[in-house]
């Protein structure tokens, strides 16, 4: 039997989706589980948008039309409907620099083998988004972490902590802003400290950025596609995955001022012909979609992010910090290993017929031993799930077999409500 | 400013669409362009399947629906739907054994890289599909050649010919079958005799059968999953792309009875979260297209192809093979230089209005030396179309400057005219 590759023996097992078998064996029991571990909204994809994809594929069945290829690089009327997107967030660029991928997985893929040579390594602050290993063992980069702590709320780390991590094999800083895992929003003081340190050593500033509408609390986003004098060194990854509720339509983009690394895109996007043709159809009607639809959805998840923020903090022994941003949460539980008991809870406990399902944070860590107190939590479910939820983790760390003593941080949490209304006004004012 | 890596540096560029900006230019100017260079079918999507993805886009609107990612291997129902589809192949497969991909491009990407180490060889009967180049070089395997001749119609070289180029660094025998670009159908003895030698060295023997339905002249086309013996050496690489003439919808599937092979793909794919969920929808419902509709795709494609064997073989010092398969062929033209010519023809020659793009041979062989001579030509256009492309290229023919003289093989050529009934005939038999 032929071996297969090192890469291939190597690829890690996704973090977030290796508990799916347990769960699966527990709803196979009629247990209800209450998925608080995937990033899969439940919020409604813009109808506008389906409708138009809808007609458009009506008109071409009856035309006699061909669903052909698309340009490698995107068709152009998505790509020119973008730079108007871009725009209303105060963003200026030419679709020229637009390179459409198949969801932001793709980007980070073709930036990543562009970019990185054997041995390359790519600074990001820990806990990071687990998916990125996977795109650097691909071109056999090195993902190199900064510490960023619970009690910050998971703050970007000084600059000098970065600076002690960059050697010669350096060749990139990543920030995921709004961040997944943490919720974490980075301010444009933030930004330019990162900016100046990849200029400084001739870093690309990798920026993946497809949490952009989900700000909070009257914060406001700040992209890097506005940092002035490094355009040769940013390179933005984006997605319509979370922004419409649609990341079954597979469409991202990959955006840079650097000509030279637009051009070696360009040739890796040629070998794989296009990006699907029906999701971008649906993508450029997207960008229609009205402005109340974004305020609807961004007055929920502050809700959901308060219930869950109280909900864990009113748990004895529990910290959890207050997310500016996206809809995760990384906090603290009195237990001694979140693998073993995020499986535990799928396979050992249910409260009233269900049970809760989450991502150890062990998976967003260099090493697994810094988040062996840790969950990510996704507040994707509406409310009354989400209570329904917390009660059951509050029962399951009544009885977990493995609680350990309250720490330091959690016995001292302090949590801020914001109100719709308030995140209300930001949007308004964004738009 | 940050350097690219050297695979960004060396990625090819394609082979088949580096003339477009000369075709656009020569478009600008008013002149008609005959685009017999890509396989870009124009025949008609099957109108049934776009009208399924249409009603089910309004009805997930209607639900306030959410287009949510798909499972990674693909929807469950597609990946059953699919099982059917090639049982009427007779094609014995199981779900579990198909992973959906984002079209052809991605199962290649995913095989080679969880099956191919740096420096590991793949040997491919050449000319052969240029893009296989760039997801080699994306795992630093390397394409090794065994060539095939034109006088023959490009069929198999024989099994001691592949044998001499196996050294301890090949991994995998590479068939496209029927082939692009030569549009030869491999037999059942062939496959046989290469599936031999893959068990002999223990080598993964890469199929690549997006062109299954396109066999005319009542050849059967023989399936590598149905070579005994070999489960664990097979890779299978699938595309809907052609076979509906939904190039657009970026769906295809890699398949592989190798359960350490499928369960790293799973890894890779796991990473890129799903394959797009429209392009499923429709693939799935597009299983369901009535036979009538590739009986007649079938019958156009072959009088297509004799439109073109036969306008090539009645100009002067021209030689083309009669292929079976696919939608191309590669000629000999009395030319000098290819890249040269193709060019020429979108820069410097016109016939009443129009002129004509094809793909010069060089970027299909490994030494585009052996390539100088000849040109792809794709019949995806109607007949009219197809006759004034033929005029066009003979009368081009008469005035270009680098003509050189004919040569034994276009001297002594033949051709064989089949008719599109018994073409017809043998699609009946196959379902």
């Amino acid at each position: 039997m032929p071996r297969i590759s090192h890469k291939g023996l190597e690829l890690p097992q996704s973090a977030i989706r290796k508990l799916v078998p347990f769960a699966d064996a527990t709803k196979a029991h009629g247990i209800h589980v209450y998925h608080l571990n995937i990033g899969q909204p439940d919020i409604e994809t813009p109808k506008e948008a389906l409708e138009v994809l809808s007609e458009k594929a009506h008109e071409m069945a009856q035309n006699h039309g061909v669903l052909a290829y698309s340009p490698s690089a995107g068709i152009q009327s998505y790509r020119e409907k973008l730079c108007q997107y871009y725009k209303m967030h105060g963003i200026d660029i030419t679709p020229e620099r637009i390179l459409v991928t198949t969801g932001g997985s793709e980007a980070l893929q073709m930036a990543f083998t562009c970019c990185l040579n054997p041995g390359d390594e790519i600074i990001i602050p820990e806990p990071y988004y687990t998916n990125y290993n996977t795109f650097a063992k691909l071109c056999d980069a090195k993902i190199v972490t900064v510490p960023s702590s619970i009690e910050s709320g998971f703050a970007l780390p000084l600059v000098d902590d970065f600076e002690r991590y960059i050697t010669p094999y350096t060749r990139a800083i990543m920030i995921c802003n709004p961040n997944n895992p943490t919720g974490y929003l980075y301010s444009e003081k933030d930004l330019y400290a990162v900016s100046a340190l990849c200029k400084k050593y001739d870093l690309y500033l990798f920026a993946d950025e497809v949490y952009r509408e989900f700000c909070y609390d009257g914060e406001k986003h700040f992209s890097v596609l506005n940092l002035p004098g490094c355009e040769n060194n940013v390179v933005l990854f984006d997605s319509v995955s979370k922004r419409y509720s649609a990341c079954g339509a597979r469409v991202g983009c990959v955006i840079t001022r650097n000509s030279e690394l637009f051009s070696a895109m360009m040739r890796m996007a040629q070998a794989r012909l296009s990006p699907p043709t029906f999701g971008q159809v649906f993508a450029e009607a997207a960008i229609d979609t009205p402005k109340e639809y974004f305020d609807a959805v961004m007055d929920e998840y502050v809700a959901r992010r308060n219930v869950v923020v109280e909900g864990i903090n009113k748990i004895p022994g529990c910290f959890c910090p207050n997310p500016k941003g996206a809809f995760y949460t990384v906090c603290e539980l009195p237990i001694d290993d979140s693998d073993y008991f995020c499986q535990w809870l799928l396979t050992d406990f249910e409260y009233k017929g269900a049970t809760v399902m989450l991502a150890p944070a062990t998976g967003f860590y260099s090493d697994p031993e810094k988040g062996r107190h840790q969950v990510r939590i996704t507040y994707c479910l509406c409310i009354e799930d989400l209570k329904a939820a917390m009660k059951c983790l509050e029962e399951a760390l009544k009885v977990y077999p493995g609680r350990i003593k309250v720490k330091a941080k959690a016995a001292s949490k302090t949590v801020k409500k914001s109100s719709p209304k308030a995140n209300k006004k930001a949007v308004s004012k964004k738009k």
